[in-house]
């Protein structure tokens, strides 16, 4: 950011939806960052804190002007996939930082964004991409030009699991997830009527979720294959990941509960070492003694994380509870915005 | 029951609870059956239909009293397990058909029993009781005396793998359950308050819920191993079993979902047939081609299946959804004590 | 209905909504009607057991097509309000008994009806209409061919406050109203999105909802002004109405609250006798010694009644508890088919 | 506070309650205060963050010891009526400025306490309690050594009403609220089990809810009658109010639908005028132009007014909704303790 100013200028893009207007007001009460400006595609000249006004943003929507744009020093864009990629690539060209809530780049390698998701509009910045479960990989955050926000399942199933991953003890793995409704965001019409919704609880996607690849590829970079010769096909069968969520009948919250089939014996005092050890200094991550509920965290930025062996079935369970629109998303955005500006990772997330 | 009545007389024991109330309920509206007496150890002068007003039941609750109760055909007891034993032997000795909806006989093998309950009250009983998961056991149950109905989990989860353990497809199986408040029962303090619950998910008794053993009495019923001469131990750990419960933010309402490691190769296609040749002739269970979800039936004795291939990570994945208040407790009860009593099985239930 | 069919055909048009969907199922489940056709303009093609699963209606829906719908007997119009007349008046074209859902008939008075809602489209209709309150009209309703079904507010309105308005004891009074959110419709966009109206509550339409004029008809016609020719304006004032309706979250349920300002001096007794002769016969009404919850009517068409005296405020107070869908709609549409095809009032409603 | 320390010591006594745990969180994260201990009669040795994670306190509660308690600053008591009073009394002799949040000192008027409450504790105390509703009585907080609380029905009804009071506008008025569950407190058994308050909506304490009198008492305060020497029966049924409470089956959030008869005639500008100039500089006051949702000002120390004339009824109307355990409970014994301290009315509030 520009010496002079004290606070970095960020632009919410996509500040309509649930996690752009999160982005937006946890930018507006942050103590080092003023957000300069609020767009949305659809609800331009609405004011944020009439569609919200729980977040009391006093500030009007506008179109995405980039002439307008040019003096911001970062931007967290929150369009859905496919729209993200060219607003990305322009803020990039004007020098903003830029954390990028869609699925745009989360997948490294374009055939598999390709087949889950269709043509890829800016190819050419995949390379630079930092993926952005902070936790993991923090160190790279901090240089990164362009992040992109993980999924929240993926943020939640990575978190709980990347003890056992880097340990390698995960032969193969259910995730078991759960959502509520705001991890779908807006829109969506009969299917998040609250009638629709309410008192009820059912999986969906079960062939196959978007995020199963991110989890995928996030268990392969914390535990490569040992014999990286082998083929891409034979590696997954090795460590087959299974990924269902569900719709839970709650607003925001989101638990991860993992099956891990173990890959050798072990018992339920070393996992419990393992997760100390790795998550010691993590601020935002809460091990605990009891099976964590998605109430505990919500509206923080916190992943709870409880980890059990089951003795019965012999396999490790993992349970990650995090906020969806938080850590699963504005939250863990402005906490990778903060190390990108170099500022301490928790400032406005408290 | 008696010739020269054309109802037979059912009691209803323990029926201030949620499951005995209902029990109450669908006795009292049932064409074929008349509620002698419906009683409780707690409430015992209240009318039911001030503590349920729904189920519009105008009688009072008594104590139980076995001299008035020599002149009932059968009886649906809803008491705590430990509580119940005595009570159904007492009614057993009276000559009535039991349904019993504690956990008290539903393990097989005393020690299984002592090993999650503690010591047995009945144990000399245990022997000619049929375990009435009715879809599985219904020939059993049409001459059984002593019915245990089976748990609300053990239920959903057995009917969704019935078809894959009868073809001996099971390998392992992670149940990951979810069930609405109501499942909890009456009571709980400070846990199953509103203010607890709402806006809230978590798992609970990670470390051993006493479903588990008879999820895995079932599975070993539907696919006995086959060197019956291998210890016991072993056999578990090579159909290793993890069971997870989830207390969800509704009241009635659960759903099972499964998944198997596979014990050979097979196809969606050979799964949906598995299912539909299981369960062609079955009233209560509902094979769909999409996942279902909880509310789909509430307040029904429905079990709604959906079952698929993961291909990503090789398992089968069935999905069970069921109202733990209904097929999960006095649904089931009422479909078999129909058979016990010669009626329709479906009688009372729609 | 022609003599040589055992069951009455009844039509369903505008079956895809809420209250038409619960219309059909209710007719489907019917004893001694069969459900001939459902239609809907948005949906035709599909199954109903699709949209509605609980329902287990498993028939298709249709456009509407008046040339085969020459042999129904009765229909029930679930449409939107303007859109409902020009059908009402095919469907009576064709000889059919209609009850409609919608509220093109319910305003006696053209012009008020077109304060409300605009121009009318068959107001030439209008003469022969009979209200549908069926416990207020019963007769009327028994030899009627179209009735106005009412709209759910004033359904609870009117039932609570029938009983203080035919004494002449009401001076004034407040109906503060709350229902559930299927009370609002399907469609409905974020309004209805389940993160807006979870763990939320609010007053709506404060400047004036169109259920106030039907509750203003409804108490004119119980105690008309005992000056006929006193002016309009002045007899409304006299007897002050204010009617604020609040959506609850959740799915079934709506309870009006009215608040009282007495002609004159009473006590209790005196109310609670009045309820008590006034609704002594009718079997849909409860009254009660303690506020009622609309869980207690859930899915039924019971209307609960608490009447008290508020000796503080010096106001009468009764609290009128209904399921919005049943008595609110599709069930008081079928009590009303019931007595208009000479069936038993409660035929199909239990 | 003595001059030597930074931070005011701050003692929550009765701190495993709702409001009282959330005070001590207040507390906890307030800049300025220090939390120096939490105390609980019935649950002291367990930790804070056991029972109410989402709060994050790290403290153990304690047992009350008095003599522990003398170098506290100020103290917020957080005990049920009755068992209030003698602690307040313990700690003002200590000289610890008091918050209770109990009814014990609300009444001005002991015998209108002892109608409602039974015998009072401390009745020699009543003369120099200020009544803490911030907004009404800010100059007397700030001198005041004891403040008593307002109830969370009186706060969200008094805002509403005072600036139709002060304009002695009101000539009858009905306040018909509804809170969430958190407002009936911890316990409460099988009336605040998740599967009675789920989808359920109901009034309770129809009969006369114990914050009636306060209601009286603050609008008697507000506007007091013109000829004082008139009989006090009079007086009231001057202004008859009426006040039903209600339970929504939600956990936080709070709503008063206040419906006043009209002194003299006027017109929604005036009303308007009235509010904006009575509530100009109120920072925790907002006055918005619709209806507002208990959503907006969840977890806030907001009190959100909508104001309106019924042209049809010919009433005011007054809408105000707080969060019941925020400016209803803690948030406001926070506000007023800042006042107490000489600090910012709002800091720790935000």
């Amino acid at each position: 950011m520009s010496e002079s100013r004290s606070k970095a200028r960020v632009l919410v893009a996509g500040a309509s939806g649930f996690s752009g207007a999160l982005a937006a007001r946890l930018v507006w009460g942050h103590p080092r960052l003023e957000l300069a400006a609020i767009t949305s595609r659809t609800e331009a000249g609405k004011r944020l804190d009439e569609i919200y006004p729980r977040h009391r943003v006093p500030l009007a929507l506008s179109e995405l002007d980039l002439a307008e744009a040019d003096d911001v020093d970062a931007a967290i864009v929150a369009y859905p996939h496919g729209a993200a990629a060219p607003v990305v690539a322009e803020l990039r060209g004007l020098g903003a930082l830029v954390v990028d809530l869609s699925a745009d780049f989360r997948l490294r390698e374009l055939p598999e964004y390709e087949r889950w998701y269709g043509p890829h509009g800016e190819p050419d910045l995949l390379e630079g991409v930092v993926y952005g479960l902070t936790e993991l990989n923090r160190e790279a955050v901090r240089t990164a030009e362009l992040v992109a926000n993980p999924g929240c399942y993926p943020t939640a199933a990575l978190l709980a699991l990347a003890p056992l991953a880097e340990a390698r003890l995960i032969d193969g793995v259910v995730v078991d997830a759960k959502s509520g409704v705001s991890g779908a965001g807006r829109g969506g019409g009969d299917a998040l009527h609250f009638s629709t919704v309410d008192e009820n609880f059912k999986p969906y996607k079960v062939d196959g979720h978007r995020h199963l690849p991110e989890i995928v590829q996030g268990l392969d970079q914390l535990s490569p294959p040992e014999t990286p010769s082998a083929p891409d096909a034979k590696r997954r069968s090795r460590r087959a990941v299974t990924f269902v969520p569900h719709l839970l009948p709650l607003d925001q919250g989101l638990l991860a509960s993992c099956y891990v089939t173990l890959a050798r014996e072990t018992d339920e005092a070393e996992l419990r070492d393992l997760y100390r050890a790795r998550y010691a200094d993590e601020r935002f991550i809460e091990l605990v003694d009891a099976p964590p509920g998605v109430a505990d965290v919500r509206e923080t930025n916190f992943c709870r994380i409880h980890v059990a062996l089951d003795r019965e079935g012999g396999r490790a369970m993992a349970f990650a509870a995090i906020d969806n629109l938080w850590k699963g998303a504005a939250g863990q955005a402005v906490q990778n915005l903060n190390l990108m500006l170099g500022l301490d990772e928790g400032e406005g997330l408290s």
